[in-house]
């Protein structure tokens, strides 16, 4: 029978044993004990620890049971190969699996055809120019074999980096074709410069609010990551100041042009000072350009301003050409660029010989012109539209737009963005709640909406039902 | 004027200062001082290394100028930024940049129509089935805009994923659809996998020799390498299983199929061995299948043998198929098909639904078996024909293999394949030295030929001409 002192001693026991078992697993985590290293034996961990041996045997016995150490008959323990490998789900903002960022990514890209997407991050389909795109296939068809069937130069089609280079010289980029690389995406050009620039543990300065996969993909490399408030002008100066003194970040992820999720545009004054800290702390800047062709009346360039020195320039077509037709550049100083085609080799070997002459026929036909003239004033048309009918149900633009497809909205005092967008999901919209976008979880009270994909009156009705609570 | 006694003093100073100098850099490169660390102060180092203190502010003043620490008026010395990002220049197996494994690749990648590759890892453009892709090329021109224009879903086409599993269970592979992948290469997918299951610093078995790019990948994911020797059969199991006990290495990246470079065939006992080790050791296994579809009769997979539960299986079909057209595939366990389909989301947003449906289309219309028959008939032949002419110059294949592309050679006896590939390579001649492949250095007398790129007899000429020195 069981009496009292038994029980209590028996929870003693087990504070002892937990006490042995965490200090284990933090040695485990903190890579004191790396996989396959073998555990002190138990006399030895049982007498630095002042437990008793078999209050050891215990602890290794639940921990090898939890999988994370394993005995060897004979041997002792030795902490296990790690089988569950690198997770993104710990990624820095976070809600919950239905409304975290690599969540809504991948609820938007798996969304049929029935799913509103006013969360999403790109146009629907219809609004693309697929005449073109099909008239370039047709020409593509006719072209040669090596076109047709080999890998991509190491750098890229020379036509397409000479056109990007006069397009980024229109910018004030200084970028000859020989420092730009065409890589697989806009993604793909981050991911490549990551991987050249960052080490695990360092840490890199983002936007707050900033496109939320920065967030995982800063993740997937083991950067730690920091954050600035970004206003109607562009980052807090004074804020990015302190930040650069207190954590030393080796670089800063942005984009420009049209800031993404906020929709702000970065001001001559705010690039000045901001490049003039990143000299004093040798920051490398990583300007994504992602969202250019929106543009109506071009916003400066950090890129421009600094003559590609410590800042590096990417961008890509997937909004405004085509997301299937992938295709992304960098424009970086040419010993950087060096090591990014290295990289691009041994991780993705050659790129599509066939994308980049697609991309190419697509630009220098004039229709891609005609299209994005189209474009901006249906999305400024939208842009007025979905403003409209978010503040007639009291969500209220943080900013209206110069351009582009998001609105950055404030939702009623009270209301929580997760839980609008655990909600609306129930109901096959795919929202944007703030957090999603906020290292600091400061965004709660914010959605982003994609003005191209907001006319449906339903998402309307369901923000409303869910607002209500 | 300058004395004997004056020089010999000044000689030991210097002595000294590069002590102080070898001694601060290899705190660097450990990382024992980090980028942003303070510096010792002058009196301290000088103290600790019983040195002067001018000999400190020397070796300070030295360090400064190469770049490698800064000066803070007031404030000291601290360890500059790196802005020498990671080099794969130093990736393990290591001639020098005109025949290392990275220039390899740039220089077959980057070749003109003048230049002569043998030793490149991809069939001629006109080998390759351009009728058919022209073809796809006008079917997808008439595909619905979605296809054309939006990115592909999270795990990709899943036609295309139900073909390919069903292509993976002729070989014995139980992947459903669901434990299928796509991504944009097979070089792609494998990277995936190397971020998912590998922390810096683990270890991972290559074959000795294997495809010289996955040192470069695994450079790229700061793994350590080690190697087993690669025979006629598969691995030597004795070293496999001695490199286990003594590097608990993570993973092993392998391919299968036909073994490149050496043509081997991987032997069911070996197969059955391997995977035995492999579960004592908790090793992952990654078997790469780029090279399925040039058999004539199927090799054991190790997938098969497993069933997915540690066997990674990976592919594409730019060898065959189109490298232009990029699309690689991955079939794993559900947990960790889960982990890679974060991470590709994170690092290259969705994949290309275009190039998905266009390779679907030239898998399901019969051409791409009729071209796979023709194909194999042409290898066959050329196989025998090259065999015959690098016999006729003293070049011995290594082992005749069943199929595929490539023939691993001995040189005659004293012959280095670097010096020969250095020499070729100044006629425009781009050869694959034995040493690029072999982690251990050991392959110096080899070298692989691709007998679909050794019609021509300049490569016969140059070899002769190189071999005699």
């Amino acid at each position: 029978m069981e009496t009292a002192s038994s029980r209590q001693g028996a929870a003693q026991g087990d504070t002892l044993i937990s006490t042995v078992m965490a200090s284990i697993r933090r040695r485990i985590v903190s890579r004191g004990l790396t996989p396959g290293a073998r555990l002190p034996s138990i006399r030895a961990l049982a007498t630095t620890m002042r437990v008793s041996k078999s209050t050891v045997v215990e602890a290794y016995e639940r921990l090898a049971a939890e999988g994370l150490i394993r005995a060897r008959p004979g041997s002792g323990y030795y902490v296990s190969a790690p089988m569950a490998p690198l997770s993104l789900a710990e990624i820095g903002p976070r809600l919950d699996r239905e409304v975290d960022p690599l969540w809504i990514s991948r609820q938007s890209l798996d969304a049929g055809d029935t799913v509103l997407k006013p969360g999403c991050g790109w146009l629907p389909a219809s609004w693309m120019p697929h005449e073109a795109i099909r008239r370039g296939l047709r020409t593509a068809s006719r072209a040669a074999d090596a076109t047709l069937a080999d890998y991509g130069t190491p750098l890229g089609l020379r036509p397409l980096r000479e056109l990007l280079a006069r397009r980024m010289g229109a910018h004030g980029i200084p970028a000859a074709p020989e420092q730009v690389m065409l890589s697989e995406s806009g993604t793909h050009t981050l991911d490549l410069i990551c991987r050249y620039l960052l080490e695990p543990g360092n840490t890199v300065v983002v936007d707050d609010p900033c496109y939320f996969n920065f967030h995982a993909l800063l993740r997937a490399h083991r950067a730690r990551v920091v954050s600035v408030p970004y206003g109607p002008d562009g980052p807090d100066i004074a804020k990015f100041a302190a930040v650069l003194e207190e954590h030393r970040p080796r670089l800063y992820l942005t984009n420009s042009g049209i800031h993404n999720p906020t929709g702000a545009t970065l001001s001559p004054v705010t690039a000045h000072r901001l490049l003039k800290l990143a000299d004093q702390h040798e920051l490398i800047i990583v300007e994504d350009d992602i969202f250019a062709d929106f543009e109506i009346s071009p916003a400066p360039r950090l890129a421009a301003f600094d003559g590609l020195e410590r800042v590096i320039a990417t961008g890509s077509f997937s909004k405004t050409l085509s997301a299937s037709v992938r295709c992304g550049y960098v424009a970086a100083r040419p010993d950087w660029l060096e090591g990014l085609v290295d990289l691009k080799i041994a991780t993705s070997f050659g790129g599509s010989h066939f994308a980049e002459a697609l991309v190419l026929n697509l630009l220098i036909d004039g229709s891609y012109r005609k299209h994005l003239e189209a474009l901006r004033v249906k999305l400024a048309r939208s842009m007025a539209e979905t403003a409209g009918r978010l503040e007639a149900i009291g969500i209220r633009p943080w900013l209206m737009p110069q351009a582009g497809m998001f609105l950055w909205c404030h939702l009623p005092e009270g209301v929580d963005a997760g839980n609008v967008a655990r909600q609306a999901l129930a109901e096959d919209i795919v929202l944007a709640p703030g957090n999603a976008f906020s290292l600091s979880q400061t965004a709660h009270g914010f959605m982003r909406f994609n003005v191209a994909q907001s006319g449906d009156e339903r998402i309307y009705r369901s923000l409303e039902a869910a607002m209500r609570g």
